[in-house]
């Protein structure tokens, strides 16, 4: 190593890589029944012999100029266990418990604030029948920074990496009402369609995870991912993980969304493919469970195969899909 | 509620207090086996009908201002790790995985510095026999802040509220080199013994958790905490929780201590009873197994007794020994 690397800065990425190449004895082996915890919406462990010990974590941060200001406390500290529970909902296992550690600035700190941040997370709580297991505060300088970790016990895992070419791909809910209500919120921008706008809105002010949902399928499925990334990425990222293409013969779009993009000069692909923080789960499975599936809720929106050129890609009718999700926002 | 209360700014533990109030249907109810997991070094809940799942959770916060600046990298996030296998050690738990999130101010996030962090991690992963689950990392505006969640399963736990009066006293090690470590490194102030003063600041600067003395012990105690928060804090937490008074009629003090605060003009008595981040367990236990405890290398300092005022306290050959901490510092 040069004196130069060695004094260069590095982004995030890069210090995990880091990190984990100097502690790599001390992950945990690679085991046929539970693979890389490394690369999933969950890391995991085997417990005992039969069981898994899974974790989640998310860290959301709300400040004042990244987020709908529109947001209640109690809105926001549910939406950050949403998110967690999501991810476990994606790997059909259910969390038993969370820990949340709440940075909050002074000048926010008043009883009401706090009280609404505490019913957001009772909701949430009663809602995915979660327990709370302990939590801490600190102050913050910045925005709030809410932090769940959710843990679970399972038998098995529903990975990002298991699909094969020649399955069904899946999604649970149709797509576009996130980034339509995003632009709502944050940019103003208005439909003339009053229920679409208020669905739209909620989309992102009162999220929900597919916990039940992703409960149930979970034995038909041969891999799983939610979507809080953007429909596109979250097929990249199954597609990636597994060595895949995804093909899509058609798009999942949400009721409104075509209007409401065609009202603003807005692209109604771009909507839905690019989207973000819609906790749907985006799914493969085998044909023969394509009925039972359609029943469970399960839209069918094509089929992997093998990969085409170099390297996994995802295709609309044989257009590839640009690997990126919301950039209006972030 | 008055709309000024409403409005009104709360601190941290009112904060806690408020979301903890808010969410009592989802506490972990209390069982006999169990006990209250939100007044202790760990939380944990049952697993199973056998085992329980315990966890410890700490942040640590290495500012500019607050910390030594002798401190390396590797010692800080060592350290880290220390603090919550310390938590554990006090519960005569193993903890088997853990977590990591590391904030890193820019300035700071070099390849040097980052590849020293993750050795330290990797040196504290070796020692305590612990295997990475997951980490993250971030920007920070401050100092760096090293979050460590640690996870285990037990089928029991060492609690402080579990103390009864007519038992023994005792403490897995010698107190006062950690508050003579830190005004050496803090304020310059200095030992004639070069030996001592070595030893000080090591146990600032590279701190041990008494991870196997607790789990040989755990089974014969009947309250255990450990000694984070200073020597007379840890006292007064098992009285408090336990409801029993502390007398002492001896301070364990490490030798070297009265020299030093001699030389100096300190208080020996303040060195040892109000340090902290020192990382040995403060444990009660029945008369009859002083022997055995003796041989596993615990040292007697006193009795517990009915609280003899209206509250319980912490006394030193009847005088009652303040509730404060380690005041230099913080």
């Amino acid at each position: 190593l040069t004196a130069e690397t060695r004094r260069s800065f590095l982004n995030e990425e890069e210090i995990i890589k880091l990190i984990w190449k100097v502690l790599s004895p001390h992950k945990p082996k690679k085991r046929k029944t539970t693979g890389d915890p490394f690369s999933d919406d969950v890391s995991w462990f085997p417990n005992s012999r039969k069981k898994l010990f899974v974790v989640a974590k998310t860290d959301m941060l709300v400040s004042d100029t990244d987020s709908p200001r529109q947001m209640t406390p109690s809105q926001i500290s549910s939406k950050a266990i949403v998110a967690v529970v999501s991810d476990f909902a994606a790997k059909a296992v259910r969390p038993s418990f969370f820990m949340v550690s709440i940075a909050i600035p002074r000048r926010k700190s008043t009883y009401d604030y706090v009280l609404s941040l505490a019913k957001g997370i009772d909701r949430a709580c009663k809602k995915y029948r979660l327990k709370l297991l302990s939590g801490d505060t600190s102050g913050s300088k910045g925005g709030i920074v809410i932090d769940v970790s959710a843990f679970g016990f399972s038998d098995k895992i529903v990975k990002r990496n298991t699909a094969k070419a020649g399955e069904i791909i899946g999604v649970t809910g149709r797509f576009g009402l996130t980034s339509s209500g995003l632009l709502m919120l944050l940019r103003n921008i208005k439909s003339k369609d009053k229920l679409f706008q208020r669905r739209a809105k909620r989309s992102v002010l009162q999220p929900e995870a597919k916990l039940s949902q992703g409960l149930r399928i979970g034995s038909y499925l041969t891999s799983s991912i939610d979507s809080s990334d953007g429909l596109a990425l979250s097929l990249y990222r199954i597609a990636e993980a597994s060595n895949v293409d995804m093909n899509l013969d058609s798009l999942p779009m949400a009721q409104g969304v075509k209007a409401f993009a065609k009202q603003n000069g807005l692209s109604e692909e771009d909507l839905v493919l690019f989207g973000g923080e819609e906790y749907e789960l985006v799914v493969t499975f085998r044909e023969k469970y394509a009925k039972i599936l359609k029943r469970f809720g399960v839209i069918t929106i094509g089929r992997t195969s093998k990969v085409k050129t170099e390297k996994p890609g995802v295709y609309l009718r044989s257009k590839l899909i640009p690997r990126r999700g919301w950039l209006h926002n972030r």
